[in-house]
Order: structure tokens, then C-alpha cells, then sequence
């Protein structure tokens, strides 16, 4: 991967090209709040007017002393355009454009993006935007942007690195940390991503020492590759990467892309590359700004971990139990001290009662109390994490609470605190100590899932290219046998002509399914193409007829005369599994329970191929319908190894260059030791002749 | 309802039992915060000593000079006992005990909490508590706790109303609300309920007009009656009413039983009285807040009203799709402005562009854009509420932001504002204009959910008392006959002792269930009591003969004989629905669709019955299993009509004392037009000899 060029957020020279001197005029900011900011850099206004808020400006770059190198043009999409083409011809390291009217704006503006793409090509210029509202280096003292929220004097300095897809949001995110007491190292409005994408742009910061963690606002998933390489980056690096992401419902993703230009895609599937990059999501907007402190401190679980276990002590039950309830509706249990714990607590002269959560009331105000508790937890084997709730005194005694919190955290990482008054003195004395801590139930809850859903970065899938020549469908029978190359069962059946059915002995007993056997039918049972419960020879003739029949009066012209007899089998549980190679992220696995339920609850689980048997047990558990295949209720239990062992196969088809897609829909569950059997399956090819 | 005497909260004078001269103590605290308070009225301190904090203290009650309104008794629990026995025989209205040591103690302190049942009754004196930290009334000056949060000067006037079963969470609430801009009327930590519940306590203040909503904190369900009184009341005078409750997941609710002894109920079972109440319920601790505002500006909507739509106007996209995004996961869409809303926008000269939101960008930070805007959005009838997303600007130029909403929000009542960076000024000064203003995108679609979800109070249902005598079940034919009395159809059957079975004709056609039939076999399946399919009279008597003794083998002191036969039908799809009598909300009906996947999904919907169709309709289209009966993807649509009789006629059960218990499961749901059948009822009767 290309990282953007140092240039772009340590730049030593910078151009203003379109610099106003109406302080009115949004173009009027950059430059005021360079100065503002206290750049050390050269600063060169380019306008037409001689003179820009006092100072000199130039009336192009040709005429600068020196070749800047970044140059934030302001002027609109035409004049962007010619700006750039220069920077291009200049060979300007980095250029941001503030324009918008590019592929958000029709055809016309999809022409203009190319355009910029073909001045950039061998230029050695780099590009940020269009349609960034620009760039901050606040260690770096560049405050390059046209955000008014930058206007405030002592932006507060701290770790984050902040890189949106929103313009407006990098304002609202640096005031939202300045509340909290959270301060930031960078913030960069991305754009449209046309030449650098946020990947890259965050990867030049990878070895920057103030940089100890990165927040992503997503509008929708664009440069997945660029995004992989850099969160792998941050991962050996040991700097973690939040991402908040517009899309989680229908509307919402619709909006990203009429808003964007971007194809915005199925929320599940971005949901599945982040994890796959090692990137943690969030669902809260202050979760965002929160969770870093709690990254940084836990380590990264496994696939086929153990459920993750929450502890907490409290001085306040019903503060906690907002923590324990928003964790709960979300799946993660806050458990009870084990019985070495409690004994331990009980030895140090702490009560442990009874409950889930250590309340230690009016007495855990006293920070040795506190202390003592904490330190028991921490060091108690079944907890993930331990959360600390505070009460009135985390406001009025804040000292008193973040003592205790603060020295434990020096012994157990694995701590966070929340704070159920307004305390925004216990909040800031807590983040500058380090010790992830939290405004709202919402946003401790939700970062904790957050840190325990994220996983290792995996390197990207050696995924051969997709074969040259035309696409085709397989017939079912083909499916089948590709199916059994890779170690995917099928029921067992049988191809033939329609004529034949019913004429000569089956290989399986009756009774059986007949299908009509075609490779451009997708939807079977629509044409009539499938007769279920055939019992005897002469039924089998008769559905085999009937079918080919009803196909030939739907879809004459493709002389249908083939069917598939297959044994019917009586299974506990379907299940859909697909694969595909998605055009944003690459190859991607899917289960689901089969099924109309499905897709009302859209139940199913979806992540990058390949998988692993630990990683496809996770995307069963993550299905809530396949619990009914877990023995549930004093059911029998399904074969889940089989199930498993038909994901992971399926999800090395990314091993085969020819194979676009392929769904099995559905995949029988048997009684256990019995294994699965594919029951249907359509694959789609690319390349080859057919 | 009896409602709090007005002594609780706006006593002339009060007395401190237990108040302690040591400021290192809790019960310190009272005396201090009345005096800090500027209490008006009279207080007396009681303690052994003669002074405390400089004041003349007294050795007993007995020793005033005059009967207090209200004690705050501070001692520990039996020194508290003791104090309510004296108040009780001086007949002080209203007694306040902070102590805990009773029911949520075990046996004893169950006793204890008997006792002082005992001492209460015929006494004229009331009492909040016991383990009430206290309560405040700021209008009266009166802050009567001993929760730390008080100390603080200038606490914040204003015109909610907090009544909360967690104590610390009434100084949590207050410190938020003052860091929010928001004040209070008064708050009150209502403890264990013993006698004054919580819907009596706020009942004591409808008519005070400087109460104008109402917050409440819930850890579990307590006195449904005193709620749904005061409740209605509140209704009656504009006051709204919102809940944020603890259970929703299953170990918060498990918390809230350890914590407060109460018995915690299913989480949707309150959500069904809450929502008969009247009552708003809110799912983040800000919107509880925060929603007030919105509340008391709309109207509330009838069961059966279309969808609400959500309508967004914005300077900024990002922002405002979070707030697009958080609906939506919820189930409410933003929709885009109607053709005629388009065209006077466009009139207007602002471009309506062709998303779902109206994004103005940076021209609607003018305010006489943004102004017309809003108008337009307002005027329109598609919109439910109009929700301004605010940018930069609401940061640094409140002013210009606030003053169109807070107009536009003269002329349209159902307005909302959401501001994307932290803008306390902003948010303050459209609190201080009564205008919806929300901090955070969680918030603000949480407190429009609630808004929108929350329906008119009802009156209690006339419940005719529980019939005296020992419960007992009906067999399946019995219960037929009672279903069919109430007018839900079953398929067609035939009782007969299985001895008889096949041996005479059947009145309907094979194939047919056959079950034993038994008053006391529920389970009949685990017993080998079912067979299914049958299709001839030889294999109906077979069958009966092969379940009886099944039976008789797992269960012979039953003596069951008898059979049912049972013509078999082919539903569309197939639902449960129950009736039973809830021991803390009274009867309920509820609806969910059958099978495992039900139980997994917890797709359900539950009411206070009895509901009407308009409210039947609702259920069906909260649980999502059943958008598959509602001609989902071009299959035929269930009879929904059928359905919605049917659960209408068993919620009226409610107006029958004998019916404890009513379980229709399945339900079949044939074609449109052809109606409902119930093909397996459990009812459970009371009273009567069986």
C-alpha cells in the first residue's frame, strides 16, 4: 500500500489556493486558523487580491519562492479542477480539494472525477479529497481546514487520530472530546477518496509516537484494501481502531449513498470486513470517543474464546444495573464473583452478598474498601473485565473514586469505570490517568462489546484472480459435484432424461424429490420444474413428464429435457450457506438459518473467506435460530462439526479462481454423527468455456 | 387511590429522628441540606445530645412543641421501628424512613416490614420508604435527604418531577440535569413502598401547576394500580409521563429482585402495563431527560394510526444520519417531503435535493433559510415530528441556529432538535424556550420512539373478583366448548372413549389427530398420548388403542380412556395466544408465533387485556414472525381478520371471574377468508367444583 506522503500532515510549506479575505466566507478560515493555530511553517495566500487578512498573497503558484509542498485548494469545482491539474504539473506533494460537484453529482461530475484521476496519474502528487472540509495536525500545530469548529483557541491535544467520512464531523467529534476531557493528535475529513484513501491516510500517521489510537466515522466502506493494510499496521503497533458506522439500518445506508456517491452495500458484510481488519465497531457516537482508553487495555480475543465475562463493583446498585442491562440486552452476561473470589473478598473483610454484582453500598466510598474489592476482582480468573460504577462521590469526592480505580488500574489492565452522576472531573482525572472511563450506561456497555467482538487483523486471502471469459451457471448436478470435490456432501441422486425416469432402478430408496435439470433455471418451482414425495417408478415417470412439460410451455426455447431424482431426507434443522465474492470486500462467507424466518430476522452471520473451524463455530453461535440444533429444550442435537467442517470448505472456494459465487439453500442438519447433506445448491462460474 | 398526604412533600414543619452533629455522617445531612435549602418552615433535630450543628436539638418527639408535618427518621432499623410506632400513635401525616432490614432481608425483615404494616394502619400517619434516602421539593425550599448530591447550592428549578426506587440515582438524575440545562420541581427516592407507592406519591402533586412532567426511575413493577391512577390523572392535565425501567435484559431483572427484594416480572409484561398507563418509556438514561419536551409538544396517537413518519431537515448529512441510522434500527423511518412539500419548497427557493432527509449544507445556517424550511416541513401533513439537526454553528453562533427552531417551533408543535457537536449553550437556551432538544443521536430516537409508542391512558378493566374454590383445567373438549362460547373456532373433533374409536363413522374426513384426553395430562405428547395422520377407521382405532396404553403404562393411577379425534387441517401458518391473569398488572393476552423459533426469537407482543381490534392489529404487527402471514413475498395472505377476533375474544376472558389461565397454542391461520382454528387449548379455571 501507497501511505499518503508525510507531506500531507507535516507539511512545511503550505498554499491556500483561493484564500478570501471576507471573513464571512468559509474560504477566509484555513488561513485564520493556521495563523491562529501558531503553524510554524511558510503559509502562501493564493488570490487575486495582493493582500489576504494582511498579509501577502500571491496571484498563482508559479509565483510562490518555493514548490509548497500542500496545497489546500478552495476555489469551486472548475477552478479546483485547473488548481489541481498544476499542483499535478508542479509535482506538489499533497493536495486537498474542498469542491464538491465530482461522482456525487451525476454523470457529469463522475467525468470530472476521472479527469482528476488522470492529472494525478505519474505526478507524484497526491491527493486528499474531493470534498474534504480538510486537515488537522495538532501536534504538528496545522490546522488546515475550512471547519468552523476550528475556530476555538487551545484545541485539546491528545492521542486520537480522527479520520471521517463526514466533513462536519470532525468538528463535532474534536468539540464532543473537548467535553469529555479527550483530546486529539489529528483530524482529517477524507472526501470522496478518490486518490487517498482513508486507509492510507491514517497509515501515514502508523509511526507517529502521539498517535496511540484511531477513530473512524464511516458513512459506507470504500478502499477495503487500503483499510486492511493500515489496521494491521495499527495492530503491531499495539494502537487500536474504532470505527462508528452510518448503515446499520436500510435508510441509513440509502442516505450514504445518495449522500456520498458511494455504493453502500449490506451493512453486515462492512461489519464482517472491519472484524476481519481488526477494527472494533461501536454503535454509539460516544462510545466512539470513549472506547480507545479500553482498547488499549484489553487484549484481543480469539475466535472460539470462552463468552466473555464482565465483573462489577459498585457503590450504587441501581447506577450498576443500567451498566448490567444495557450489556445484557446485548448478550453479555455481568456474572457473580466465583466462590474462590468471594472467599477471598470475604477474607479482606468485604462482604460479598449475594448478587451479581459486588455492591458494596456506603462503605465502598472509602477508597481502601474500593481498593481491596478491585484488587480481588482483578485478580479473580473469571472476569474479562471489571467495571467499576460510581455514585455522588464520583462528583462531589472525585479523588476519593479515582484513587482507587487509578492504582488498580496500574495492576489489572482489564478495568473500566463508569461515573452515574454528572462527574466531569472524576471523567478527566480517570482519561488522564489512562483508565478508560464512561458519561452514559449506553457508551460503557457498548464499548465493552465492542473491544470483546474485535478480533486479530487477518492477513487478506491469497485470492487468486477471477478467471477470464464469461460467467455461467452450473445445473444442480454439476453444483453437486463440485460440492463433493470440496468435501460438501449432497443428498444422493441422480441425473437423467426426463424419458428415462421411472424406467430403470434407483441407487436409493423411495420415496424421492424430482427436479427439472437445466443450467440457465435458477427458480425451479416457479416453471412447476419440482415434484416432492415420488413413491413408486411409475409416479417417478409421471412427475418427470408433468415437469418437463410444465417447463416446456413456461421457457420453450430451452429444451429442458433432463431431470434430477434425489433421495428425500428427513432433517432436524436447514440451513443457508453462501458464498460469493463480494465487489467491495472480496470473498465472503454467509449462514443463516433457512428459510422465510430469515430474512424477517435477517438471523444470519456473514464474514470474510476463508474461515476456520474456531471462526465458523463463532458464525453458528452468532445465528440465534441454530440454537435450536444445539439440543435445545431436550431436542436432539444436530451434527455441528459437520456444519462447521461445511463452512470452512465452502469458505475455501476463495482458493478457486473460477467460483463467483455458490449457495447451498438448504444445507440438511442431521441427528449428530449423521452429518449434512446439500440439498440444493446453485454455483455460479466465471471463465472457461461452458 | 389514596394520594400522599400533602405534608410528604410540602410540610410546615419537620423533625430529624437520629440527626447527627458529625459531618463525616449521612445523618448529618438532612439538617444541613434544609438549612442550606432555605427551608422556610419549622425543624426540629432529635437526637441524645442538646445541640446539633449549633441547634437546639430535642431529646423526643414527644418533647416538641408542636406535632410535626412529616419525620425523617435516620436511625438504623430497629431504633426506626421504634420511631414509626411513636409517630404512628402521635399521628404525624407523614413519616420517612431511611433504613433498610426488611423484606429485602429475608424472613425477618419480612416480619419487620409486617409490623410496620401493623403500626400504620388506622394511624393517620404515612410513610415513604423504608430505604428512602428522602425526597426534595424545590419549589418549597424543602430538601429533606441525606443523598450527598444535595449539597450543592442553587440546585436546578424546573418543572419535572423525579420519583425513583433506586435512591442514588435521584442525585444522578439531578447533577445530569443540571450539567443538561434542565431542572426539577422535585425529586423523591420512594424506597421499598411498603405504604405510599409510587403512583401515590406523585398523585400528591397533579395539581401542582409548577410540576409539568414526570420522571421516573424503575428497578422492578410495584403497586400497577396506584400507577395507572396517578397515571391518568397525569394524562388528564397534559403532564407527561416517562419511564426508563431496569429488566429489559434477564439479568438486570434477576438484579432488581436481589437488589430491592421485589419480585421483577417479565420484562414485557410491564411494558404492557406501562403502555396502558399511558406511560412513555425510554431506553437511554438521557432520553429520560431529555424527553419531556418532546412529550409534552405531541399528540398522543391511537392504536391503529399509520406509521409515524419522521421528517429531518440539516445543515450537516453526517449528523444527521445518525440520527436517521438510530431510528431506524428501531424500526421508525425518516421519510423524504411529499411531491406538494417538495414544490413549496422549491417555491421557497431552497432545493428540496432527492434524498430522505432535507440537507441545506451551509446555506441553511442562514436563519431565515433554515426558517422556511422548518415552516415548510411543519406545514406538512405527512410529517409526525421535524427533527433540525444542527452543525458547527449551534456551537459558535448558537444564536442563529436557535432562533429559527425556536419560531418555527411557535407555529408547529411536533418539532425536534438534535445538535451534532457539544453545544450546552445552544441546548440550553432551546430548553429554556420549551423547544425538544436532544445531546446525543441515541437520545433523540430513543425519546421519539417512546413519543410515539406511548398511547392514552385506560381505565382499569372492571375485572369481576376471582371465583372462590380450588383451580382446576379443563380437558382439551371442555376447553373447545368454552372457546367456542366466546366465539374462536377450533377444527372440528369428536370426544369418545378409545375403546369406540374407529368403529362408528367421523363427521369430518381422514386424515385425523388423535389424543388422549384427560383433565390432568398437559403434556400430552411426552406421555404417547398423540398420533398424527391418521387415515383409516383400523388405524384410528389402533392409534386410540396405542395411546391409552402409552398411558397407562407412564401414568396409571389416571385411568385415561378417552380420546379426541381431530380433523386435521393445512394452515398458512400457525400463532399462540394466551390470556392469563397476571399476579401484578392483572389479566394480560398476548400473542407470538408458535414453534421453537418463538421461545428463541422472544418475538412477542403483549397487552393489558382486554384489547380492542384496533389494539389486536398492533400485536400482529409487532411480532415480526407473522409479517410472513401478511402475503409476504407473493404467498397468500392469512385470514389476519379471523386472528384479530380471535385475540379480542380472549382478552374479553377478562370478563369472567372463573378464568384463570387460557393458552391457545397452535392457532391455525388459514387463507384470507377462511378463518382461524384452534387445534390444541389449555385453560386453567378457578372457583366452581370440578
Amino acid at each position: 500500500m501507497r501511505a499518503a506522503p508525510a507531506e500531507l500532515l507535516s507539511p512545511a510549506s503550505i498554499a491556500i489556493i483561493g484564500a478570501s479575505d471576507d471573513v464571512a466566507k468559509t474560504a477566509s478560515r484555513p488561513l485564520r486558523y493556521l495563523r491562529g493555530g501558531g503553524f510554524g511553517g511558510a503559509v502562501y495566500p493564493i488570490a487575486r487580491r495582493g493582500t489576504v487578512m494582511g498579509e501577502r498573497a500571491f496571484p498563482s503558484l508559479a509565483a510562490l519562492p518555493e514548490r509548497p509542498d500542500h496545497a489546500f485548494v478552495l476555489l469551486p469545482t472548475e477552478g479546483a479542477m485547473e488548481a489541481v491539474a498544476e499542483c499535478a504539473r508542479l509535482g506538489i506533494p499533497a493536495v486537498t480539494v474542498l469542491a464538491g460537484g465530482f461522482s456525487e453529482a451525476g454523470p457529469e461530475g463522475a467525468e470530472r472525477e476521472e479527469a482528476l484521476r488522470d492529472m494525478l496519474r505519474g505526478s507524484g502528487t497526491r491527493l486528499l479529497g474531493p470534498n474534504s472540509i480538510g486537515l488537522v495536525n495538532l501536534h504538528h500545530r496545522m490546522v488546515l481546514t475550512a471547519n468552523a469548529a476550528f475556530a476555538e483557541p487551545d484545541l485539546p491535544l491528545g492521542g486520537a487520530f480522527v479520520a471521517s467520512q463526514s466533513g462536519s464531523m470532525i468538528g463535532a467529534i474534536l468539540s464532543r472530546g473537548r467535553g469529555r476531557g479527550l483530546g486529539f493528535a489529528g483530524l482529517v475529513s477524507v472526501g470522496a477518496e478518490v486518490d487517498l484513501e482513508l486507509g492510507a491516510i491514517c497509515a501515514s500517521t502508523l509511526d507517529d509516537p502521539q498517535v496511540t489510537s484511531y477513530l473512524l466515522f464511516l458513512e459506507t466502506l470504500r478502499g477495503a484494501d487500503a483499510l486492511r493494510d493500515f489496521a494491521r499496521g495499527a495492530a503491531e503497533r499495539g494502537k487500536p481502531v474504532i470505527a462508528y458506522k452510518l448503515g446499520r439500518s436500510v435508510e441509513a445506508a440509502e442516505l450514504a449513498e445518495s449522500h456520498t456517491g458511494a455504493l453502500a452495500g449490506e451493512d453486515d458484510v462492512a461489519d464482517a470486513l472491519l472484524r476481519d481488519c481488526g477494527i472494533a465497531r461501536v454503535e454509539t457516537l460516544e462510545g466512539l470517543l470513549e472506547a480507545p482508553a479500553l482498547l488499549r487495555r484489553l487484549p484481543i480475543r480469539p475466535a472460539g474464546a470462552r463468552r466473555p465475562r464482565v465483573g462489577v463493583v459498585t457503590t450504587t446498585g441501581g447506577g450498576a444495573a443500567m451498566v448490567v442491562d444495557n450489556l445484557g440486552v446485548r448478550g453479555v452476561a455481568v456474572e457473580p464473583p466465583s466462590e474462590s473470589t468471594r472467599a477471598k473478598l470475604a477474607a479482606a473483610g468485604i462482604d460479598p452478598g449475594h448478587g451479581r454484582i459486588l455492591d458494596l453500598t456506603l462503605a465502598g466510598v472509602k477508597p481502601e474498601v474500593m481498593g481491596a474489592a478491585l484488587g480481588a476482582l482483578l485478580a479473580a480468573p473469571e472476569f474479562d473485565v471489571v467495571v467499576a460504577v460510581a455514585g455522588s462521590s464520583s462528583r462531589f469526592q472525585p479523588e476519593l473514586v479515582v484513587q482507587p480505580v487509578v492504582e488498580a488500574a496500574r495492576n489489572g489492565a482489564h478495568i473500566a469505570s463508569f461515573c452515574v452522576p454528572e462527574a466531569p472531573q472524576a471523567l478527566a482525572m480517570l482519561a488522564e490517568a489512562g483508565v478508560p472511563a464512561f458519561r452514559t450506561p449506553e457508551a460503557c456497555a457498548d464499548a465493552i462489546i465492542a473491544a470483546f467482538s474485535r478480533r486479530a487483523p487477518r492477513p487478506r486471502a491469497a485470492v487468486p484472480p477471477a478467471s477470464a471469459g464469461c460467467a455461467y451457471m452450473l445445473d444442480e448436478a454439476e453444483a453437486y459435484e463440485l460440492l463433493a470435490d470440496i468435501g460438501v456432501p449432497h443428498a444422493p441422486c441422480m441425473a437423467l432424461p426426463a424419458a428415462r425416469a421411472g424406467q430403470e432402478g434407483l441407487p436409493f430408496p423411495y420415496p424421492v424429490a424430482v427436479k427439472i435439470l437445466h443450467r440457465d433455471i435458477l427458480h425451479k418451482t416457479d416453471l412447476g420444474g419440482v415434484v416432492l414425495g415420488v413413491s413408486s417408478d411409475t409416479a417417478l415417470a409421471e412427475a418427470a413428464g408433468r415437469i418437463v412439460a410444465s417447463v416446456a410451455e413456461r421457457r420453450p426455447a430451452l429444451s429442458a429435457g433432463r431431470v434430477l431424482v434425489q433421495a428425500m431426507t428427513k432433517p432436524l434443522g436447514e440451513v443457508l450457506v453462501g458464498y460469493r465474492r463480494d465487489p467491495q470486500v472480496g470473498p465472503i462467507i454467509l449462514l443463516a438459518a433457512g428459510g422465510i424466518m430469515t430474512e424477517i430476522y435477517r438471523d444470519r452471520s456473514v464474514r470474510l473467506a476463508p474461515v476456520d473451524p474456531d471462526e465458523a463455530r463463532e458464525m453458528i453461535a452468532e445465528v440465534r435460530a441454530l440454537r435450536a440444533l444445539e439440543g435445545y429444550r431436550g431436542k436432539p442435537r444436530g451434527d455441528m462439526e459437520a456444519l462447521v467442517a461445511a463452512i470452512v470448505a465452502l469458505s475455501r472456494l476463495v482458493e478457486r479462481g473460477d467460483v463467483a459465487e455458490c449457495e447451498i439453500n438448504p444445507l440438511m442438519v442431521l441427528e449428530e454423527g449423521r452429518g449434512v447433506l446439500a440439498v440444493d445448491a446453485v454455483i455460479r462460474l466465471e471463465g472457461g468455456s461452458r
